[in-house]
């Protein structure tokens, strides 16, 4: 079993190495230029990890599929990127912006297709299993992302349906990818599925501190402007959790909507008020907590699997890792 | 071996018996208005017909699959309309129209994982194969439409790239369709490439088809109104051609270039004297001749197949149907 740091140069390796061809140059150099900008690649490393628990041959069989899963990653970005009219993306111009529309549409089309190409590189003997399981968790993404934009227009989204909306929009890809590597590896199914339900916990954890960490982080380290989602009233567990906090008494309840409807021209002074609000109802706190009890439920999956010492070091620290991160 | 007529009816049977997921509504229901649209079903008549040349256990193990190219096809037509800002397909609002443009990105997207996931019930011993064909197959269509972008932005497109487009455009998924029944069927790769061959050429003659019916076309057979590639001086197999005959004589270079830029308020006037140009270079007879040559040049693909006489015709009238169609 290789060290975490050696199994994510690998990954960036890969991902360095990774050719595409020059030609319609319309088509592919969006792709590329999606692709170089880079990323925590979480999905590769997670599945390389969790082959690497039970395997030691590392080649194309299984760091192709790893990394179709971070293809299909940025294809989701450029297309949720034209979805919801975003001008930057790491740092970067986003595709939609820098080029057009349609090439954004046409160069995602065509990474969505390269991610079933580089799949079909997984060993012969366990390619149907794993492209059920890519199958699925790619639909259901897409069904995340159409739930989401149904949350904009909605007022009444409960705390269950927002859960239920990123654990299809994030939590199944890392899931898929967790469990993709143990497919591989040759693991048997209900070995597999505990991988699953360790990342789709541990997705939620990941998911929920990005909400905590918009508001809640130091922006040098969170590296964005802290308080984005408060200007949007954007569907966070942060606000869901306080409308339901706050619509139990009706001053409060009219309080907030005062507080969400701050003009754009006064930012600092909504984020500033909102987060107050949060603290006032403790919802800093029990962001924590979820955050907190997922990471353990997480954990929990893994108790079932027969892991060895060293397994399951490994596993947690990648774990640790992610829930622990300041940006 | 089963009739013609039979295998036609248990594919729309099987097309009317899709199931899709009710929720969320706003993924789903752009999706199945799409897939009820109908049409010709072109691609899986063609891959339960060279299955059922071999084999004649007709299960889902290649009704599945065959679907699988209608919903891929399908998939491209919402991403298609989207970027060629169509009105109407089939008589009806395109479902970008109908709904709105992120509406037809994500139930596109949707719609494409549907079809991996339905390829997926091929049988285990040939899915690596079928796949490959598959994500080589639907790459080239991105391709193929990117470079017809392309050339809309050109002056000067020549005959062989405009064949190259439409080989990628329209003509690998028909040969897709036509190799991945025989690879389901169990046959070697000499007679699935074959197979492949034959559709290529075939699709190749069905497209400059449609280019000259766009022109030539009776009206009432043709079901739309003749001379749309005209009026908007779309670079189809007939203009090209005309292009090239009529740059070797400059007086006639000019006059071709004065008809193109008719104004669009003088509609039938610039149909008429185009065709009349065109007819006067016999762009329309080459345009036959063409057709029938990529037809012959289809035939003897199947000939080294060692077909019995029964199988060939059975192919061949599937292939004089498609190119002798009049709408």
């Amino acid at each position: 079993m290789l060290q975490l740091e050696q199994l994510y140069k690998i990954i960036d390796q890969e991902a360095e190495n990774l050719i595409w061809p020059a030609e319609p140059a319309g088509l592919y150099t969006p792709l590329k230029y999606m692709m170089d900008m880079g990323g925590k690649r979480l999905r590769p490393r997670l599945c390389l990890l969790t082959y690497n628990l039970y395997k030691d041959d590392i080649g194309s069989h299984i760091l192709t599929p790893a990394m179709a899963l971070e293809v299909f990653h940025n294809f989701t970005l450029i297309h949720d990127d034209i979805m919801d009219r975003a001008n930057i993306r790491r740092g970067m111009p986003t595709v939609y912006r820098k080029w057009n529309s349609n090439t954004a549409i046409l160069s995602g089309d065509t990474m969505c297709l390269w991610a079933f190409k580089m799949l079909n590189k997984a060993p012969k003997e366990h390619l149907q299993e794993a492209l059920n399981l890519f199958t699925r968790t790619t639909i259901e993404v897409c069904e995340g992302q159409q739930l989401d934009m149904d949350f904009e227009t909605r007022d009444n989204v409960s705390l269950t349906e927002y859960i239920n909306m990123i654990g299809l929009k994030t939590s199944v890809l890392l899931a898929c990818a967790a469990s993709m590597g143990a497919i591989i590896a040759g693991v048997n199914k209900a070995t597999y599925q505990g991988f699953y339900d360790f990342a789709y916990k541990l997705g939620l954890a990941f998911q929920i501190q990005d909400d905590y960490l918009d508001s809640f982080g130091e922006e040098s380290i969170f590296g964005k402007k802290v308080g984005g989602d408060i200007i949007n009233n954007k569907k966070t567990w942060l606000l869901i959790k306080c409308l339901e906090e706050a619509n139990k008494d009706k001053a409060s309840a009219i309080k907030l909507k005062q507080l969400l409807s701050i003009d754009s021209s006064r930012s600092d002074e909504k984020i500033k008020a909102v987060k107050e609000f949060y603290s006032n109802f403790n919802i800093d706190t029990k962001a924590l907590q979820t955050i907190n009890s997922l990471y353990e439920e997480a954990l929990t999956s893994l108790n079932n699997l027969n892991l060895s010492n060293i397994q399951k070091e490994q596993i947690e620290s990648f774990a640790a890792a992610l829930v622990s991160r300041k940006k």
